[in-house]
């Protein structure tokens, strides 16, 4: 196993995250580096999904990672462990979110060479993360099972700003009242065409579907 | 069923929010009202519990209720359908948290007349209302078992602040892989003195234990 670094993230020097995250989206493309910012509840999966998907992305494109906590490295230690890629753990300080500028110290750390698509695992929260653009290419969401189909309509912010939902649990869906034509009502009440695709990312279930997803996006 | 009032939260005037939080904290002391902040994931229960909970409490106590969301009135009319206890829903306008000034300022339209016992239910998330005293006289929250053993060493300062930590959907304990004795280790590896209770809310299991709880803690 490779060693994970950490990196303390400092609060963006700049005021005008907006722009930073327009600077930061143009400047990966012209490196032919695309980013996809990972927001979620705490629990809904991020880490497990990211872990599925880059062991079949990996096939087709060169994938880094950067996992985003308040504390804690363990997440970065699991996917380097469990998917060989590239991976760094970053530390918000006690932050909520990610903005541009942090997300831009990470990137230098991690360093581009070598890679197609980089994954941005955000703080897990529902809120706080939706409000800040990280410069991602691509803001994607993980809505759990167990979390209830309800969740677009009390947290509007983060499913219209989401191109792409992914349902995950989806094993667990005979033991929870949830119902996938209701989510599927909800999310689209807030945002018309995000692409929802329904997943288990402990048993594999719609892996390959989110594959082909980023296949797509990324031309490869 | 009686109706259900909304109001629109604006951000707090003062700066002080700790000094503003302990006010609070004497003035309803004076006023014989316990005010208890329960926070969570979106999703683990918090609503589904307060229920249960409110439905037998309100034997000994006579409970108040302030549900607080970024948008929609499904909780507070649910709350109030189901409970028939005082209620009403909070609009934060986008913000991630409360603070004791708009407590206060839901308190003061929820009135405080007739009542022992206030539950405030703030916004689903472990990071932002964690890190504002509402001026509640005791901070709880609800863990729930899809959302895995380890939160306490990725969220350390919602577990650090909580006296009474709830583990909610025990009923499904066969399907996740959730340990009892690795939750309680990391609750107790933040916060020592914290009481853990295991509840399904769904079911009914160990609401019971926390009645006995608040019935301690306001001396009825």
């Amino acid at each position: 196993m490779k060693e994970v670094r950490t990196i303390v993230l400092s609060k963006s020097v700049f005021e005008e995250n907006d722009k930073e995250a327009d600077a930061l989206r143009l400047f990966l493309k012209d490196k032919g580096v695309f980013l996809v910012n990972v927001m979620s509840s705490p629990g809904a999966g991020k880490t497990t999904t990211l872990i599925a998907l880059i062991n079949k992305l990996s096939k087709f494109l060169r994938v880094g990672i950067m996992e985003a906590d308040i504390d804690s490295d363990v997440d970065a230690i699991k996917v380097a462990k469990e998917t060989g890629c590239k991976s760094i753990q970053l530390h918000t300080g006690g932050m909520c979110h990610l903005d541009a500028g942090m997300t831009t110290q990470g990137l230098m750390e991690l360093g581009l060479e070598d890679l197609d698509l980089v994954f941005l695992e955000n703080v897990g929260n529902l809120v706080c993360p939706a409000e800040y653009d990280t410069g991602a290419h691509l803001d994607m969401m993980i809505l759990s099972v167990p979390e209830g189909d309800d969740k677009p309509l009390k947290y509007p912010l983060i499913f219209q700003k989401c191109e792409l939902v992914l349902i995950n649990k989806i094993d667990t869906l005979p033991y929870f009242n949830f119902s996938m034509e209701n989510v599927r009502r909800n999310i689209s009440y807030r945002n018309k065409n995000a692409t929802v695709i329904p997943i288990s990312a402990k048993k594999g279930d719609g892996i390959d579907d989110v594959v082909e997803f980023f296949k797509r996006k990324t031309n490869k």
